[in-house]
Formats: C-alpha cells, structure tokens, sequence
C-alpha cells in the first residue's frame, strides 16, 4: 500500500515540496515540505501533516493555532517531485501571521508590498 | 533596483521554488525553480524565465513549445523562500506531457490515477 509513496522523487534530504490550495478558492495558501512519514500520515488521516525544517520534526498543521487544512485531494506532478493538495482551511487563516495565505506581498515598482489584511492578529492565535 | 531579489531566502544553490498559477481559472499549472537571474528576467520580460535544474541553464518557459507563460503578477511568501506567479498560459498548456497543467495524477486507493487528457501529443510539441 506504500508503492504510491516510492514513486515519489525526494530530495536528498527526503523531503518533497507541497502547495495546499483552498478548494474553495482556489487560492494557493502556502508552500511547505514533507517527508515520506508527513504525506503518509497526511493520506491516512485526512489532515495535512507537513515536515518543519525549522524545528526538525512533524507539524500537524494547525496543532496550535487550531488552523487545520482537511484534506480533499492529493496531485502530483509529471516529475513525480511536488505534491498539490486541495485542502479546506480551518478558520480561514493558513498563514502564520494571520492571514489568509502566505501569498501577501506582491511585487510593485520593484518592491514587495503588502496587500492582504492581517485577519487574526499572531498572539491572539498562538499566545502572548 | 534589485533589493526585491535580496530579500528572497535563495537556497544553498542559489534557487527558488516558483508555483505558476493561471489566472483565469485559478489552476496550478507547475512548480518550477528560478535563480536570480531568472527572476530578474522574469520581472523584467514579463514572461516566466525558469533555472532547468536537468539542462542548468535559464529556460524560457515555451521556447520551443511556444507555451510561453505572460506574467502577471509575482509574489512572495511569509518566509521569502517561495515564489507565486499568476500567469496566462499559451496554448493552454503548461505540462511537457501535453496536458493543461502537471498536476494530472490524483491519488485514489492507494494509487497514482491520471485524470487529465493529454490535450497535444508531445512530439507534435517537440518534434519527434
């Protein structure tokens, strides 16, 4: 029940891009990583589940915040070396900082300018 | 003028992860790499410029398939480590497959399932 897995292209880390999308939307709401354990968990219950490379260990997505993706569908690309989920956003907010996505800056005149509102603000999700 | 490419967290190879995404439908078309070169270009062409991590040189998504990708917008993540282009798609094709876009397998059962026709065989693409 593991081949789906294998055909995947790690890195040489073991690790495989991943772009949730709202269902809903459409709106890309972040790009993160996982590992062979991250997706399968992901598969097996419906959530996503990513790999921090910052904290060196698994992440069910919205473990603190509460801001769990629901998994309603799992792509891969004709590399075999990103994965693309659709997923639903618990409390509207994928992003770390509050927002909605991670996507907020976009490039205007040569400068990264925000655009989304913060919807939350972090230390009321996360704690002081 | 180039501090925008200062900003972004580029990897230890000096790339980062491009997702393209249509604008008019909101598809995910691919997920490429660029290095700051290529986003440079990207920026300053109005089409997407790519790294081609296999051939490591700049690709001018559609050069020879002529599904050339018009840039509309560019964005940047939380972390400044991912790159989100909205972009009209030539030909409607972003996929060397032929199809729409890469993402064309879905997981079902267990299983990688194609679910998108290919919608130009590649070696009318290509040449054969």
């Amino acid at each position: 029940m593991s081949a789906w897995l294998d055909e995947i292209r790690w890195t040489a880390d073991g690790l495989v891009p991943v772009v949730a999308q709202e269902a809903g939307t459409g709106q890309v709401l972040m790009v993160a990583w996982m590992n062979r354990e991250a997706l399968a968990l992901t598969a097996a219950e419906g959530y996503a589940v990513y790999w921090s490379r910052s904290r060196g260990r698994l992440w069910r997505k919205g473990e603190e915040s509460g801001h769990r993706q629901k998994v309603l569908e799992i792509r891969i690309d004709c590399d075999e070396d990103v994965v693309l989920l659709k997923v639903e956003q618990a409390g509207g907010i994928a992003c770390h900082t509050g927002r909605h996505h991670c996507f907020y800056r976009v490039l205007q005149d040569g400068r990264w300018v925000t655009v989304e509102p913060v919807l939350k603000p972090p230390d009321s999700i996360y704690g002081a």
